[in-house]
């Protein structure tokens, strides 16, 4: 104390922080996300923070959003260290597990995975380049049944409802659907669409028109996509069809598209919506889409995502891993609603009893208590010091804690507990008490 | 598949990574080591994985041990990145979130915090470049009360009582007992004995010795240096009484350590022992010290290790905040076990029962009867296609699921469970079912 320096800390760009309050709350959701996914099954995975650069980059797609890692005090014997880069997504990190562990894995594989991610992302509002990420997969050697490509949204539509969060919608789509509807119009390059299609909620009708016109469809076809994309709904299926174009992969995914809403239909109507504008822009995926926004702000882009893939992991191992997969963006939504005000802040701590030491002769008895409680799985503080019973209560107080304890004063005493939120205080045994909530 | 290079993942020495069954033991873990703390009342903090490198090397000392970050695609103004660091441990990023939050905290602030830390260590046999590391502290403006230095061993006793562990031993001893009977020997550098007896284990009574000497010390001073640190046990605190040393700080010491060791005089004998020999190196210890480790094999070093300290964030904040913590080294722990054999793997899965589907007809049946066993807390797999019941059977006991479930087939017929384990198969209502194990 001290003519120290003092370094003045100061918050990260893209580094989210919560207090201990907020900090509750994101783990309560954390609690109850694991608990969704482990109540369909799925076992947990956890990666290291770091790849190789060789398995980051082996698709060379996201390179540009990669942090490398330096030793600070680097020489030249550390080029090994600058070949490592944290993960910049759970998917890499797990199609190299699945290959790294390929015959220590049953299969069909399901798997979640809940860990921090990074991107390099220059420091900008509402960026992160630190974020948690929820995702699961279900894999299989050379083909996964349809049957997740239900139960995923329907585990995620569990999860997501559980949380209290403001309107969303998940929807689903069927990239068969798209593709074979393009081929059915005799478009040429229906990736091309697809991608165009895909801009809709950004550019608008007019947007996609040109960029289809651009690349050689006639009024009609670009009329027909446009038709295409406005489907929604509960009938979609059944309005598909009625656009009165046919290709065998078109039937395909229609197939595909039928079952995913028919095992869904017990959901409430509107949360899980087939939505015939959703594309996914990645190539990767190949039959069932999904993405769920907020929809009171879908401008602010998917909070969930994912979809059905034909080859998991084959930049890294000769067996053809098809699955299907989807990603909650925890840290996008709990951040936003934090930013918004929207989440009610938890206790500043987790005890639920406060045991007064009223002297130092009982002490001994308080521990006790203490312990006895913590046994019955109560947590639970033993004030530290022997303080006025008035400061042990207002400790309890200030830190948000429901109950304070008196264990017994001299001889004929018996132990109390006092309601803070009541007031009320009367005679409680340690070893039966249940507080009524 | 695929004209496609094939890139082969190796694991990257230094960052540990386990399979599913290992890692749903690691997990176990976790949640056991979260919840002691939280029985106890300490909050959850969790910081970002970087610091600021002019945070991270406020004190200077462990530099040379920092990850920084680097965009792979970096420029010219990209420099900003290049003053990120990953946090090497705990203590750093806690005191500057204290500093950065100090106004939002109730005090005294008790915490935990379980995250990973990165050291940039060279590959190495046994040193981890990541590891997770279980931390609680309890600081508070200007004074801590002695009942923390009680407390945390008491709590950190419970949490590794419960991990199933071989034998280990925690000791604890107190920095100012060693200062004060130095000083009362007439040593002119206190400090510079505590270090040298730090090194007992390692080089023996005679390597000690020779640093004493060369010290300055003479040949009684050495001595009594020595027979203090052979002191250990319940009567430790009479014993050191017995060598005729004496100095306030010494008395301070004695007093502070007889209060713990008279509040942990409950747990069983010799879990908690008072080692005279203990010093930890680090100058940041003012009071009370902790160091576990494995009884048979002490030579792997702490498991956990923690102390009493004078100020926690003075590089970040013109508060005196004093504390006391503790850590435990879960990783460090936890990957010896694995290595050694001595982790009993978990189940591949979480599921605890397998519905079957008998046919695409009870689909709908099997759904229901998933989504009920679910809802009573059951983690539940639907079979997801109507193979034949024997390949359900299968899959179910390849995942090590214990219960296997068929909804009914046909008109008369009703709910049947199968206990894998047992092989006993009876009628079953999912609405009542509750397996006896």
């Amino acid at each position: 104390m001290s003519q120290q320096r003092v370094v003045r800390p100061t918050p990260i760009s893209g580094f989210p922080e919560w207090t201990p309050q907020v900090r509750a709350v994101e783990q309560r959701w954390l609690d109850h996300i694991r608990a969704g996914f482990e109540s369909f099954g799925f076992a947990s995975v956890e990666t290291p923070s770091v790849e190789n650069l060789d398995v980051l980059t082996a698709k060379g797609e996201t390179s540009q959003e990669v942090y490398t890692l330096q030793r600070l005090q680097a020489d030249a014997k550390d080029d090994t260290d600058a070949r490592l880069g944290l993960h910049f997504d759970l998917t890499v990190p797990f199609a190299r597990y699945v290959a790294q562990h390929f015959n220590e894995l049953a299969f069909p594989f399901k798997r979640y995975q809940i860990q921090r991610v990074w991107r390099g992302e220059r420091p900008q509002e509402g960026r992160f380049r630190e974020f948690t990420q929820c995702d699961i997969d279900v894999i299989n050697v050379d083909s996964v049944p349809l049957h997740f490509d239900a139960e995923l949204p329907r585990i995620v539509h569990g999860v997501l409802s559980g949380l209290d969060l403001p309107a969303w919608t998940l929807n689903v789509n069927n990239r068969k659907v798209l593709q074979g509807f393009y081929e059915g119009l005799g478009v040429k390059d229906p990736v091309a669409v697809i991608r165009a299609v895909d801009k809709l909620h950004k550019i608008g009708d007019d947007g996609v028109r040109e960029i289809l016109l651009g690349e050689g469809l006639d009024d009609g076809q670009a009329d027909a996509c446009l038709s295409l994309a406005r489907v929604r709904g509960a009938d979609a299926v059944e309005r598909v069809r009625a656009l009165g174009v046919s290709s065998d992969l078109l039937d395909e995914g229609l197939e595909e598209l039928s079952f995913v809403l028919g095992d869904l239909a017990d959901l409430p109507e509107g949360d899980v919506v087939a939505d015939l504008s959703i594309a996914r822009g990645l190539d990767y995926y190949t039959g069932t889409v999904y993405e769920a926004s907020f929809d009171d702000d879908p401008g602010y882009g998917s909070i969930c995502a994912g979809g059905r893939y034909e080859d998991l992991a084959g930049q890294f191992i000769r067996r053809r891993l098809p699955g299907v997969g989807i990603s909650i963006g925890l840290t996008r939504i709990f951040a936003k609603l934090v930013a918004e005000g929207r989440i009610a802040p938890g206790r500043a701590c987790p005890t639920d009893v406060v045991v007064v030491v009223p002297g130092a002769e009982q002490r001994a008895e308080a521990l006790r208590t203490g312990a006895l409680l913590r046994e019955r799985g109560f947590n639970t503080e033993v004030f530290h010091s022997a303080a006025k019973v008035g400061k042990q209560i207002q400790y309890a107080s200030k830190k948000g804690v429901p109950f304070v304890w008196f264990p017994p004063f001299g001889a004929d005493g018996g132990h109390e507990v006092k309601d803070l939120e009541s007031g009320e205080q009367g005679p409680a045994d340690p070893s039966t008490w249940t507080p009524e909530r």
